[in-house]
């Protein structure tokens, strides 16, 4: 007689459609806010975590990663691709999975869509970054490279920083037309650029996030005036800069993982030797943040399992009570744990 | 107005409940010999795998590892774990997940339960090695440690090399009993031994899988006649083996891939020297297989990411027009591939 699996067998899986109920219960910028200050909990606690530069099987195409970390006492991975020419086909450039697990015994505590949420936490991680190095009172900031990275990234400075208007700059006028829509009712003032220099003007934020795998220089040096905070989103890859060399020397350049960025970062242009500060040393006060009101602080963000971890341990701690998850019968959990055939048999009547 | 995910949202997952269907409607000696072939394909045309060590985040009650590869066209992994004091809690020792994806998008092709797909595809593996090093004709096999391995491995070797006699020993009598039950009307003629000297008495297959995490001798020199395989699949970690270093003197050693074996398997108590072949170089002819009818041969198995890439392309090739899967949202697909905030905004309503 077939046995229905036990409690053990099931994990809450967060499908699309329950990511975006849990969101939208939460409230956007909430969720972007609360995020944040779990990422920020998670970067302060740095050395507690296994650290380990994306497991990446690069292919014409693409690239598929594994990003795996640990606190001791939780397990975290995602599954990630980026995919530039998926655009062209109709399909997402970079969608994602992820998963939580406990250490101590192995099992998997929750599966999760990653591809929403990997979006919130690069601008929650780009939001904590920009709160500490961005100069104070920032109001003006400016997103070249309008896919679908950019409102989020305008929700958080808003909800993070305080942001009030938004300057958007695309090659393409559709992205950026598509990205005044959604922002409409937002409360942020949105004004369509038609050059990067134009967007660039009076903004004390400036995040470069465009999709093309290729060296390219969406910023050069002359449109960066003093004092001014990048945040470089895009450039996450080999082969994959945003960002004039001449710009670096002049920045002072913060990282998530050192050892990733080097391979990753727009600090693969540069020489080995070229001085960065991991993040996390800023908020241990170990390095300064901002030193003064002309510096221009780069963040060369390329995105890092930690942040993962949080996001994931974060909706994790959403699900108690709600409905926004089903339960999957992922793991094999026969009553006698060496008896894995004497279930596969008992299943067969 | 809320949209309903597109197609493009879903991949099949495999339950544990499906699996156990699915397995049941081919028959399990039937799916065992299907996937030998598969894996012995995938074996033949070992140059196209991308092959890297697993990933593996060891703690002090077990460890956790992330198994991926690529044949170019399809990417998988398997995320695993295997922590000997679950036993103890009533949770199983090793349980698994894993997944397929297309290289050329980065999209996932299925989600599956692997705890029972890894119990296969370890058995069908070990019958794989034994019909090509195995002395001809073996109809008797010894199994030391009759954990959840067990039946998996008696049946693969009845069905891919003939075996008609399976002696028992493990040092829990019960584990014993377990197996003679389950093996109870397989068509073998099943012996428990008291002891593995016994177990071993007229085997021309050894098979070791005991799963102390600890260096063990489970087969001592002396029990090891001329002319046997042995199959060792418990030795798959660091700090845990079950051969007689003595044993390995004498022996003829194939591995999987040697980077891995030598850190995890039988071998990590031997000189860096010490002479391996790996088994697709026997299916190739560039190395021989069995040489001599006293030759001791040794399969040191530590499980390797082609195995679980050829079980989840088979089990994929099997789903098509079944109900052995169900349909899960892990993909967010939005209208506009750089629109995912426009995705989640509309589904707010």
């Amino acid at each position: 007689m077939p046995i229905a699996p036990s409690a053990l067998a099931f994990i809450p899986f967060v499908s699309v459609a329950n990511m975006m109920r849990l969101v939208h219960h939460c409230g956007i910028e909430q969720v972007l806010l609360e995020l944040t200050d779990v990422v920020e909990e998670d970067f302060r606690r740095w050395d507690m975590f296994e650290k380990t530069p994306r497991l990446a099987s690069h292919s014409t195409h693409g690239v598929i990663e594994l990003m795996p970390t640990s606190n001791g006492e939780t397990f975290s991975f995602k599954y990630v691709n980026g995919h530039p020419s998926n655009s062209a086909k109709g399909l997402q450039t970079v969608t994602a999975f992820g998963l939580l697990a406990k250490v101590d015994s192995g099992y998997p505590l929750m599966l999760t869509e990653m591809t929403l949420l990997t979006a919130l936490r690069t601008a929650a991680t780009s939001a904590m970054a920009a709160r500490h190095l961005a100069p104070p009172n920032s109001k003006v900031m400016a997103i070249i490279g309008n896919g679908a990275q950019a409102e989020f990234q305008a929700l958080a400075m808003k909800a993070v920083v305080g942001i009030e208007e938004v300057r958007l700059y695309d090659i393409d006028a559709k992205a950026t037309q598509k990205t005044i829509r959604n922002l409409n009712s937002s409360g942020l003032r949105v004004v369509a650029c038609s050059s990067a220099q134009e967007a660039v003007r009076g903004a004390q934020i400036v995040t470069t996030c465009t999709a093309d795998k290729a060296y390219a220089t969406i910023l050069s040096d002359n449109m960066v005036g003093s004092g001014i905070h990048i945040n470089a989103i895009g450039g996450d890859c080999p082969g994959k800069t945003e960002l004039h060399s001449d710009i670096l020397i002049r920045a002072r350049t913060f990282v998530e993982f050192e050892p990733q960025t080097r391979i990753e970062g727009e600090i693969q242009q540069m020489d080995p030797a070229y001085p960065v500060t991991e993040f996390w040393e800023v908020l241990e006060n170990s390095e300064k943040g901002r030193r003064n009101p002309s510096e221009i602080t780069l963040f060369d963000s390329v995105g890092f399992a930690i942040e993962d971890f949080s996001a994931l341990r974060y909706i994790y701690g959403k699900l108690e009570g709600t409905n926004f998850f089903e339960q999957i019968d992922l793991l094999a959990d026969p009553d006698d744990p060496r008896d894995l055939y004497g279930m596969l048999q008992r299943a067969a009547a």
